[in-house]
This record gives C-alpha cells, sequence and structure tokens, in this order.
C-alpha cells in the first residue's frame, strides 16, 4: 500500500497525537488514564449473557515462518515418573519471548523509543540489562478492565481476510462503526480484525514482517481524537511493511510512545468476531490481566471478553 | 498441628467427596461446571465501584529459601542498545517453573495423583514428556470469573498471620463467613487468607515445605457441601507439613484430583484483605484468565477482584 | 538410496554386532574400554607440529529449515550497563537442546532405545524426568582422548560434497583408507565427512529429515570389526531418510545401543579435511570433553585435532 | 586479609603489568599468545602413562548460597516415552549462567572492565544486547592446549584447605613450587588450589562473595613477569571479599583486563591434586575447549589434563 502521507507529515502528526504530560510529568500509565473506575463498573454491569470469549492465541511451541523464537515448553515431571513419586504430581516449565510475532501479548509504553525516548520523554536508557526502571510492564498489575470494542474490517468489506498489503484508514473503522452500530469513544479497548489468524490457518504461516495487513499510519490522528485506552490487533496492528522511511511501525511509535496507548498484538479475533455477530452487538466487557513481570517490556495475555 | 482424623479416615473422606463421573465420564472442568454464564453475568452486575485488586505476588526472580526454581528474566535488547535500532525498541525473554513456592499460579487438574489417576479417572500416564493429554491448563482458555469470595482467617482470630502450624477446620471458615456476613455457596470462587505474604515481607523468607498455615483435611467435607468451583490461597492451600501418610497435601488431593476443584497457589490476598475491610463486603467479581499453554500442568496468573 | 538388506538381514547385523555384555553386566563406557591409557599417550606423543582445529560448528542462535530448536543466547549484563556496574563487567546465559540438527554434540550410550533397552541391556525407563540413571554423559567426565581418523568420503569421490541421497557403504570407507594411507583400528575414534557442512554454507539450510548423506547400514559390520571407540560426522551419521522400516536410524541404534559406540553428530570436518590433506596424515591427537551434565542424554562438544 | 599494598601501588601495578598492545592494536587473544604450536606440541610429547583427569565440577541444578542461578535440566522425551516413539529415543535441554559461582567456567576477555574498556582498549559498549563484538569466547574455537602446572597451596601450608580469608602471595606461589620441583613458565597454563571444592563437600555451600581464599592482589606482578598465559582456580581466584576500594576483583581486573590472561573459575582440582602427588609431578597437558558460544563472554569448560 502506497503511504498516505509523506515522512514530514507523519512526523507531525506524531507530534500532533504526542501526550507526554498530558497526565503529568512521572505518569506511567498513558491512555489507560482514561479509564477510571466509574467506566470499569459501567463495563462490568453491562454484562448480558454471561458467555466468554478468549482472543488469546495458544503459546505456540513450534518454530515457524513467524515464529522464530518457539515458546520452550517441558517437563520437570511426567505422569508415568509423577505417579512414583512420594507426592504423586507432574509439574512443567516455559520459556517464552513475550514479543514474538505468534504470541498474544501486550506492549508496555517502554517498549517503543522515539529519538531516543520512551512514552512521556523517560529515557531509552531506563531499559537496562536488568529491564525498564519506567513503563515496564508490572505498572499494571491491577489489570485492565473496562469496555472493549471490536470493529471487523474484512466483514465490512466482504472478505474472509485482508491480504498482507492491504492498509486499514480512518473511513474503514468509521465504516465499521456504522455497520456494528457501534462508536469507539474515550476510554474504549478497541480491537480491530484483519482476519489474519483464519489466514494463518488455512494458508499457514508466513513471515510477517514481508507483508500483514494492519492500520496505516492516518489512523493515529482518529485513535486519537476518539481517545481510545487500548488498541489490539490480530496481527502486529501496524501494516507491515511500513511505507514509511521515518518509521518501521508508525502506529507502534504513535500509539505507544506518543499517545501512551498499550498495544495487544496477535490477538486471535476469530471466535470474537462470531460472539459479536451472533449477539449483535460489538461492545463487551473487556478483562486482561498481565503477568507481574517486574521490569518486563511485555506480558503473553489471555484477554478475555464477556458478553 | 495434629491430624484431625485417621489415615483411614481420610481415605473414605476422599472418596465421599469424589467428584468423578458427576459431569460425565468425558468431563476435564470439574467444579468448573459449577459456574454457568448466569452466575457469570450475575457477579458482574454485581460491581459496585469499579475498583481493581491484583492478588498475585511478582515473579520472583530472585533465589530464596522458598524460592529454589527463580523466575528467569533477561533482555533481547536493552533500551541502550535499542535506541540504535532501525526500529528503536526493546525486547525481553522469560522462564518461569509455575509451581515453584513463589509462584502465584493456577494448578490444572491434571497436576495430582490418587493411585495412577488424575480428576475424573483419567490415567497418569496421559501426562507424557510432551505435556497434559486431558486436563491441561489451556482448557481453562475462556478465562474463570465468577463470584469471589474472601474468608481472612487471621482477622477473625484477631492475628497478624497465621503461624506455620496452624491449621485452618472448617469452624474457622464458619466463623469468617460470620464475621464477613457473607456465605460460600455453589460456583464461589474461595479465597483463604493466612497471612503468608504479609508474614514473608516482614520476618523473611521460609522454606515453606518444612512448615506453612493452610486447610487442614478435614475442610475437604465442606468444600465440597458448598460446591466451590475454585479454591485460592496465599499459602499452598495445604497446612505443611501433612500430618497424614496417606498425602503429603490432602487438599491438594482431595480438591483437584477428588473433586475437580482447581487451585490458586501463592496468591497476594494482603490489598484484598483491606479492600473487603474498606468496602464492607468480602465478595466481587473475581477474573483470572490463565496462559494458553497447550498441555500444560499449571498457569501463571494474575486473579483480579473487581468491586 | 536402495536399501543394501532386507530389514530381516539388518535385525541379524545388530544381533551380531551387540556388544552387551562385553564388558561386564555393569558397563556403561561401551567401546570406549578400546581406549586405554597406552593409547591416550601414544595418541599425545604422536603430535608433531601442535596445530589444533575445532570440529564444532557455532551454537546457532539462527532458527532454520534445520534448526527448530535455536540456542537462546542473552546478556545478563551488557558492557553498557556493566560498565557502571561497582565491579564492571558483562555476563550472560544460554539455553540449548544438545541433540539439535546443527549442534555439535555427542551422544550418551541412554540416547537410543532397542525393544525398550538402552545399551548393555539397561531399561529405557532409567531415563525419567530426572534424566538418565544409567549411561548418562557424566559418566564421560574424563574426557575422550585418542588417536582421530578422517576418513573424506568426498575427496576420494571427486565431488565437493555427498548429495542428500547418497549412502556410505564400506567400501567406501575402504578406498578412502587407501586415498589417505591410514587404517581404522581398534580405539580409534573414526570421523566420516559428507560435505555437509560446506553445503550448507554453499546452498544453504535443508530439513535433514528428509534428506541427509550419511552411512549406510552395511557400515555395522565393519565399525564393530575395526573396534572404534568413537563415530563422528558432520551430518547425523545416518542416511535421512533411513530406507529401512526395522529402524529410522540404524547407525545410531547399531553404534549407540548394540555397539556401545558413542556418536559425534553435526561435526564441522571442513577445517580438518584441509588440515589433513595439508599434512599429508589423516590421523591425529583427538580430544573431546564433555561437560559435566549430570544424567545428561548428549552434550554440546567442541572436538579439537592436534597435529 | 589485610591489604599489601595500598589503592594507589595497586592501581600503578595495574599500569605495570598491561599488555595492551603489546601483540598489536587488534589483537582479541592476550597472553594465549604466549602459546605457540612447538609449545603445544611439547606438552603433548610430555605425556607418560595417558591417565586424564577431570577439572571440572558438575553442573549444579540445585539452588545454594553459592549457587543463585541453578543450572537448569530438563527432558525433552523421557525413556519411558522415548520407548514408545517411532523412534526409539531420548532428549533434553539445559540452560545455564556460565559465569555462576558453582559452573566451572572460562571467562572471555570482555568479561571485567576498566575505566569503560576491556582488554586491549576496546570499549565495553561493544558488548551490547546481542553479545560481545570483541574478546569473546568463541575465538578459542582452536581449544587451549598447553602445559598445565598445579600449585597445591594447602599441600605446602600442611592443611586440608585455605580458610576464606586466606590470602595467597607470591611467597606462597613460589614456596609451592619448590615443594612441587615445578617452575612456573612462559606460556604456562596455571593451575592454584586452595581446596574450596573439598571444603564446600564437608562443609556445605557458603555465600563466596562474603569469604573465599584466593589470590592477593600481589601475585599480578608475579604473573606477569611468568608469563602465564591462563590462570585457573578452585575459587573464583581472586580472595573475597576484597580490600581494595579499587576494585572488588584485583585479579580478575589485572589478570583478564589488563594482562589479557584468560580466568577458570571454579574448576574441581582435588583429584587432579592426588594425581599430582601420586605422579610425583606437577606438570602435565592440559587441553579444554570452549563451547563456540558466538559473541560469548564465558564457557562452561570441562579441562582436561594428561599424565
Amino acid at each position: 500500500m502506497k503511504p498516505t502521507m509523506s515522512d514530514a507529515q507523519l512526523e507531525a502528526l506524531l507530534e500532533q497525537v504526542c501526550n507526554w504530560g498530558r497526565w503529568g510529568a512521572d505518569d506511567q500509565r498513558g491512555a489507560l488514564n482514561f479509564i477510571d473506575d466509574a467506566r470499569r463498573a459501567a463495563a462490568a454491569k453491562s454484562v448480558q449473557s454471561g458467555l466468554t470469549v478468549s482472543l488469546s492465541l495458544p503459546l505456540d511451541t513450534v518454530a515457524a515462518a513467524d515464529n522464530f523464537e518457539p515458546v520452550v515448553h517441558l517437563m520437570h515431571q511426567t505422569g508415568h515418573d509423577g505417579k512414583r513419586d512420594p507426592f504423586p504430581h507432574c509439574t512443567d516449565f516455559f520459556a517464552i519471548s513475550p514479543h514474538g510475532h505468534v504470541n498474544t501479548h501486550l506492549d508496555a509504553l517502554c517498549h517503543i523509543f522515539w529519538r531516543g525516548k520512551m512514552y512521556n520523554g523517560f529515557d531509552a536508557d531506563e531499559v537496562t540489562s536488568h529491564g525498564a526502571n519506567r513503563c515496564a510492564i508490572d505498572l499494571l498489575r491491577g489489570g485492565i478492565i473496562g469496555r472493549g470494542v471490536l470493529l471487523d474490517i474484512p466483514k465490512v468489506r466482504g472478505a474472509q481476510w485482508l491480504e498482507n498489503d492491504d492498509g486499514i484508514v480512518p473511513a474503514d473503522l468509521e465504516a465499521a462503526e456504522q455497520d456494528h452500530r457501534v462508536r469507539v469513544g474515550q476510554g474504549d479497548i478497541l480491537l480491530v480484525r484483519t482476519g489474519r489468524a483464519l489466514r494463518r490457518r488455512v494458508k499457514g504461516p508466513w513471515n510477517v514482517r514481508e507483508g500483514c495487513a494492519g492500520l496505516e499510519a492516518s489512523c493515529l490522528g482518529w485513535l486519537y481524537e476518539r481517545r481510545v485506552a487500548v488498541l489490539g490487533g490480530d496481527g502486529h496492528n501496524d501494516l507491515a511493511p511500513s511505507p514509511y522511511k521515518l518509521s518501521m511501525a508508525p502506529i507502534h511509535l504513535g500509539a505507544i510512545t506518543m499517545m501512551g496507548v498499550h498495544l495487544i498484538d496477535n490477538a486471535d479475533l476469530e471466535e470474537l468476531a462470531q460472539a459479536c455477530q451472533r449477539a449483535g452487538r460489538y461492545h463487551f466487557l473487556f478483562m486482561m490481566a498481565p503477568l507481574v513481570l517486574q521490569r518486563g517490556t511485555a506480558s503473553p495475555v489471555n484477554p478475555i471478553a464477556v458478553f
């Protein structure tokens, strides 16, 4: 897809959507500040059926074209051995690089830098060999709970999925709002479906660095105006590869670093899309509880929608 | 603490609380069957303030008397290096043995065996080097959402925490119910506080295998009658060491293996206890979303209470 | 390549080369018994120039068609951070699955089973979740030192490397002996070059399970008669895929399990081949010191030839 | 132990023993340049009996007062499961922090910094999140082979082991030379025994940071004059804690960073000491082959002495 603006225009847009200082010089929560107790309570009260849907892919132990750092899952003790133990039991072990390209994960605000700075102007050097002193994932220990909204772009376009070079622009988001009879607003957790998980199941894994549908940089202004609290997608949120020299991932840069919007990458939105269609509504109680990884730059997550 | 019954009586009790076959020969969800959509919806609607509280300890990377397998947390790329990257960012890696003694985790129903069988009579050999073919943690992909109830035993006893040889018996649970004006019922996620997390902070880590407060085996009948869906505690739920030859952990055995009740071990219930006291109620919306670890025997979790 | 015998003949051959009991019912060293102090001393004294050559590939952290479980190498502390430390230093971490298809490693005698038994008839069940109680790699703590011999098969065939379906038969080994003016004898560490490392550098990685040059099963009798102590190769020693139903890797089975011959897989024999040609001799002092991995089934190794 | 000099004198000594530039501005091998092919050949030819002795502790998976980062050893496939596999076999996995306090390992020359520089003046920033661009362990792919010499200090002092605050000074080294009838010279691999491994076996693990016998800083001049190629010990080579403000480990700093002498930490010298005494000679062929860890700062090693 061709860029919708020049690199200079993108740079101006990044400055325009910048929330640095908006919640104080020490703020490390960014757009999560848009969610307050009242919004959380309202989202909970909106539950109707009680049906729950997971938005997480399985943690994948198989190396593939998009899985360079497969999860390691090994047993400390198997059942055969464990049943001979004085305390009959089994246990296991796993190792994970949360940012992997098929791991459903939440990026912390320390994850992306702009000219040596992370969100709110903290220096990138605050992330040392021992982890992030600022904007780490364990600041979200209390969980993210609020109103979730799904925008199902392939549905609106009448396709199973978006192709790898399909960029999503604000008009797509608004067409989906109209179709779904929902309006994204302050404090919402916005999930945008491209159909990547379905495409991978049908067509097999591919190297997403070389091509993956996602939001075009022009969405940044829209996200800013709507005051979304969190953005999630089934790809990397960004259209890849980036058509801009300024950044290989302008949505990551604009959302995380400039706006303080946490990103969920590699969600599985297939079951959610079906549930929304069946329920006839595209908003729901959203809950996500990152692991308390001290100084971590991300956490694997299993986000849940409750209808 | 002295045992409250003989080993033969414990064995009879285990048989008595056995739920094998209750939800069909193929069931792998156990007492989670007590939570249905309606209970989930009711729990969500009961939210008042929207305040959230985490029940998770941090994932602990420091070896200690109760941390034999510390979490490994390492950086793929630091901030100093990452800001020089063409795509300026940082990433990390972690390795975890979820069942570790200071990791807040959810045990899968495959975790404990009784005479070579796991819950519902599946053979222990179903847990091979490649993980659990039955009763694995990824069956809980949809999350556990329902009504949570805290019983704060030290509060009732007028103590900061229970001492290591303090066993909790049904009378303690009922005294707490009375004090807290709450009654544990079908489908509840029951959390029992011993004050272990506070004791550890004040007095330092100790080897919990040698002594840790928890539920005495006589609670099994009570848990069965009340039809709890999940049991959680700030220790290992079990009183340690066990006074019974029959089992080193009769609560683990009775709850997980016989009743199909998933256990949360090593929760942090300090902040929750304060929040309950301040709110004047000891029940709340409880949400927990285990990672989708295929064939896993447990998941680290960050359970969230919403008031 | 077509099989050179029937499955029944292969089974008879396996029985014929069986060394179980040869060095006593408790023996766990197998054909290493062919190397005694005198042979080690003689090999050392044969050193002339003092030139050393490594036979190890680098431990490879990049996932590839033949690297499903890439080595993980991460920093505990980088130089940038380490120079600010009160004790200025850097440190790192690595994780490895030694049997990986591009890891130069030594298989322990517990690695392969024949009808539920490992070498010398020990039960496969001796390898539990906690490692191998018998025939583990740490039994080789004292190192393997002796006379090494290289047979460079592509050189004799006038090729750069063998193609993936090229099997090596005894006549190839003897042609190489004649060409190289060397005779493989009792206690030798035999290294057989196929040129795989060179082929990989030139043509890129491929899935070696689908095709890789190596020894045909008919070599087993020859290896047995020559009383080799250790066998090594630049592939998996076995021709892959196996043309026999009886075993997917008859050389692994025959050498490790029946004969008690430790195998070095995935060596880099390119520099060694050049050094042998330049030196005009194809034997040398060979030394290899497996890590002291208690109950391990293999060790990554860096075998060294000294001329 | 009291310091034998002032911090200013130590600083002058560090400058005095500095080998930066001695082997050219690009040199990354340091004192290994003292070992040439002729020395290697001579060491090999000196072999008499062919007896081999390992100098490695086992890789230790048990957390202890001196083992904060225990080795992780897990099975990919056990024997019970492996014998049911179409290709009957077992495999495993391990993770290691080589610099751990009970891991026998070889420090690379990039490991220690002096005023922001490593050996030969390379900047510490050359060690990034992706490893060491200079002076990494894989430069030693060809192995370290030469004459090894043991100096057994407790033997000379008539003790089983040195106590934790016992520092070794040049007079101790020379007394041992006299007792052992050996003289340390150019290109030697020098091993200095304190008896730490024996003390640990008898008295149990202790936190070596709080006290461990080793070389006092005054040995640096002696090591420099004798032109040792490699230094090894059963502790951390350094006396701990350091009595100098200038450095927490002056032997590490002086040997590695200033002189370019690679260090072997945490060797097991017990069996070697006995073998030397029995053989009546304290020199031998020494062989060590670090793993080919690209950009690594250390490697676990199993050094071998051949008599």
